[in-house]
């Protein structure tokens, strides 16, 4: 067992009651305006149904919730940064959808992908369409924030979006060329691109921008975001393997599958015998549908045989007690708040949660 | 044969001189700009050499020619436009990615397409990226043409991609649910999104945009972009049957194996017997890969019998009469510039030309 070190520091009302009350009501304040911006049009069986339907089906409103905390506890108001969470999370959307059909995933959000329900072809045109959609309360933002921040918000999302897609292609391409042979470095440089700077270090960013404009160092939310935001990753892998099938809506084991590389993964293949190493590879070699459900529990019992799960637990607890010591850092000089506690909160709620 | 009345209105030399020339010239200047944004970062074998594949391949560059020569035409300075010229040729090539993945086509300009060299997913991801860094020029505008106009050109360029992509839904939708029931209207307002908004309607709004700032009605640049444009996709259908598979850069006949929505095809539905439309919707029910060369064959033979290819070319001709219509209305009062004759060139062009 692994001794919660980090838990001392934090009240736990924070994590199990502010940080889901906080969520839900900046999520709601997201959710409401993202209908503005992806309000239907024509062709509407073809394509605005399509953009509609996952937003729709809910998810955490982590990304644009920590946009709007991090604004305010700089001292901006909600409306300075809601178009900006807004294309936070309708671009986050957009991603999903290729990401799904990139991973070849069934589930999604406790209902079939967007893929399996439309086809390729289409989805693939719905992400498209919605990464332009996330634009357009980019180009609002003038008349709101004005022109000069506006353009450095743009800026700053378009760098993000570009470590994202830098990222993605990093994880396709092991995965295509089946490598595996990963220490836990080349592992944290790979999330820190595919899933820190949009999750986690861009919402900061752009959040505490839109407050201080530039008076505040934005470097110390690279640092703060990707220990959070790696931490956030590891706890989404390790619920695909321990979490609760009714609460975690997409296929239990589904990265293994999909043969993800995660830490749990590398880690395995790092520790396994030669025999079992190539088991691995074989497996993995097979394509997504060759793959049998037997091989894939096979590779579960290997990765609990290697501690796989608590070894990645123990790196996320590590990775927590990082992000708090950044979190001081960057918000103990700042006056009380509720949204300073959210965001202390969201700390532990990120390895925490039991639903993804 | 049709007569070409369309012909007697424009000297000879300008369509097959002047037109392939400032292609070349304007080409250059746009590519040389292009490698400027696509510079090579990590991961360059995932993600960077994919990015930079298509643009190498060459590519006719039409719509960033017609950009820059409107905003000539109107007074402006070559680098005036050259950034917003880059964005759509970027934008243009982005969409080629997933349009084939889309298609399941499996040549582009000679060579095998993306996906089929890559994979989908990495090329997903490659499109994906390169629509981001169309935003890239379309940001340096500020410090060239000042931030008013440079939100207004990123504020077209938003709307065209959405017109794209509207459009694009709409023929994908059409295929994916084996319709063919439409009229000439249905295929041309298709054309109008799918086509013409990024070939040739925002070129020429844009170009006009950047030189005459708001004391230019916009609105003729879509009458004579849709003409254009829509014209332009016939003969690009038509190329597809009838063209020179040397020079040809695609699949011949390809376009019936990937079930496209032609023109040819629309006619040939509604102008054959039960059986023979009986015929044609089982062989589109079936996946591409089961179709057979002997029933794509089968269909050409039919477009021959109901004289589809004559139709087309007539349709086309009536819409190039109907750009040079628009065209005297736009430009006759402008200064005479080697500009504006390309532009009056590249109307006969785009049906005259043998190659895509």
């Amino acid at each position: 067992m692994i001794a919660n070190a980090y838990r001392t520091q934090v009240p736990q009302t924070l994590t199990s009651t502010l940080v889901p009350q906080m969520l839900a009501e900046y999520g709601a304040l997201t959710r409401a305006a993202m209908k503005h911006y992806l309000s239907a049009g024509e062709p509407r069986r073809y394509l605005y149904d399509l953009l509609a339907d996952y937003p729709e089906r809910g998810g955490k409103m982590m990304r644009p919730s920590l946009c709007i905390a991090t604004a305010r506890a700089f001292g901006a108001p909600v409306e300075a940064a809601l178009s900006t969470a807004v294309a936070i999370e309708i671009l986050h959307n957009a991603l999903l959808i290729h990401d799904d059909i990139q991973d070849e995933s069934e589930q999604r959000r406790g209902r079939p992908t967007l893929h399996v329900l439309h086809g390729i072809p289409l989805a693939i045109n719905a992400g498209d369409t919605m990464t332009l959609m996330s634009l357009h309360p980019l180009m609002d933002n003038r008349s709101i924030i004005g022109e000069a921040l506006a353009a450095r918000v743009l800026e700053e999302t378009e760098r993000t979006a570009l470590q994202s897609a830098e990222g993605q292609a990093i994880e396709i391409g092991w995965r295509r060329d089946n490598l595996f042979d990963f220490d836990d470095t080349d592992y944290l440089e790979l999330v820190l691109k595919k899933t820190c700077w949009l999750a986690t270090i861009h919402p900061g960013r752009v959040g505490a921008l839109i407050a201080a404009q530039d008076t505040v160092d934005l470097e110390p939310f690279v640092r703060f975001g990707f220990f959070l935001g790696a931490a956030f990753q590891i706890q989404d892998d390790l619920l695909n393997l321990i979490g609760d099938e009714e609460t975690y809506g997409k296929e239990l084991d589904g990265d293994i599958f999909e043969g993800k590389r995660t830490l749990m993964l590398i880690r395995l293949f790092r520790e396994s015998n030669s025999a079992e190493r190539a088991q691995i590879r074989d497996l993995f070699a097979l394509p997504r549908n060759r793959r049998t459900l037997e091989q894939v529990r096979h590779v579960r019992a290997l990765m609990d045989k290697y501690d796989c799960i608590n070894y990645a637990r123990a790196i996320a607890h590590g990775l927590v007690g990082a992000a708090q010591h950044e979190y001081s850092l960057l918000y103990d000089g700042l006056p009380a708040s509720r949204d300073k506690d959210f965001i202390r909160g969201l700390v532990t709620w990120v390895i925490e949660r039991t639903s993804t």
